[in-house]
């Protein structure tokens, strides 16, 4: 598995930059893309020595930034086209049912983790494309992909718990509606040969996953880029825990 | 079946006023609120001559509107509280993967099927409670409801088509979202005696279905309020067709 290059999103700290840090051990893969809200703080970032990685300046929520990542991307990798989108960036905005409503909130969950997601995508769909038709063949990482960091807790039918304890409504919806997106978009990108997928790390050792995690970020990170390399077309639009275990809407 | 009260927003054309009309044939039904946007342009609602007929102005996109409706609702149905909350008001804003990123229009449509619904119902919980407590016993339409018109259009492992013609991007995505929240609060509001259900009214002859739908408004308005009827506690939380067939997320 080496796609020439890899854009991953939020990867300023947490399963992002683990991804990014997993990544970086294949030395085929050419451009590693890592995204910030603010590049000036990713400090673990900018600490790392190594010519492969790009960092660029990225707010999901807003259409101008987007543009501006989409500008930077393409002149970072040429006319070989995008190869891998990573959507990583993610917020768990507390929300739950007997709370006052807030409707601000709510959207600011279902933009970051959803509707955002479709915009960025929508608009590396060139650069992604590119790829794809440069390599043909079959349907892998290393020909063009789009991969999405959803949540079992996005999943609808094995939902037993609720809004629970870490008042996860708002994010739950979020990311249920991120595994509907990313089935459309699948279906929509079959003919271009464009791969999709969407899994779930597991409960990590992060800033939104506490202390507490019985997972690492590096040992999410290793399965998940582990199982990234096994995807095929018959993975196309499906919802996959880190060691590519089907997970049910 | 005969719950003291009973709200359907979207109520001035379409399945809303079907399902009004269908409500109406049952006279142990003492109060039945049908909310419109522009209640001035709801012209069949206002040609019915029904003293159970409350019109409300209610655009769930916009709280000081929800507040000012729940005021209206909280007047009407005094101390028996609201019994059955449909939400039945969407709409369909047309957007493909492939086409130019317009975050306004897929965050409307996010806003109105999904988010909007979120918000009325946490505005209405304390009418519905009410009734719970009022009423006691097994879950039912009579004790206390949230209902909502949903699609199978919204279910994730049954997409087949994509987009499709009918340019679903959006919302397909927004219908999950929204079955994924009344999963979630169903569960919250599990130990309130408040029954949560999600429907799919199948494809019928309005402004959204077109004229070639196989459906007429009556006969799904028809069945719905039938299914409702049977509704009890092992179909709390669930997703269901217009003749309670389980459908899966």
């Amino acid at each position: 598995m080496a796609p020439y290059s890899v854009m991953v999103t939020g990867a300023n700290r947490g399963l992002g930059l683990g991804l990014v840090k997993e990544f970086m051990k294949n030395k085929e893969i050419h451009k590693i893309i890592a995204t910030a809200r603010n590049p000036n703080d990713a400090k673990d970032l900018k600490q790392i020595q190594d010519d492969r990685i790009h960092l660029v300046k990225l707010d999901v929520t807003n259409d101008e930034s987007i543009k501006n990542a989409h500008a930077e991307v393409k002149s970072i990798v040429g006319d070989k086209g995008l190869t891998t989108l990573l959507n990583n960036a993610g917020i768990w905005v507390k929300y739950v049912t007997k709370q006052e409503p807030n409707r601000a909130d709510f959207m600011k969950n279902m933009d970051v983790n959803a509707v955002g997601v479709a915009i960025l995508t929508q608009n590396l769909l060139p650069l992604l494309r590119q790829s794809a038709a440069r390599m043909k063949g079959d349907f892998s990482l290393d020909r063009a992909a789009i991969l999405n960091i959803s949540a079992t807790y996005g999943s609808i039918s094995k939902n037993t718990t609720g809004s629970g304890p870490l008042k996860g409504l708002a994010y739950m919806t979020s990311k249920s509606a991120l595994n509907s997106l990313m089935k459309t978009m699948s279906i929509d990108l079959s003919s271009d040969g464009i791969l999709v997928a969407n899994f779930c790390p597991g409960w990590m050792q992060t800033d939104m996953g506490g202390p507490k995690a019985p997972l690492t970020v590096d040992q999410s990170a290793a399965e998940l880029v582990s199982s990234f390399a096994k995807l095929n077309k018959k993975h196309h639009g499906g919802f996959f825990s880190r060691s590519l275990q089907a997970i049910p809407y």
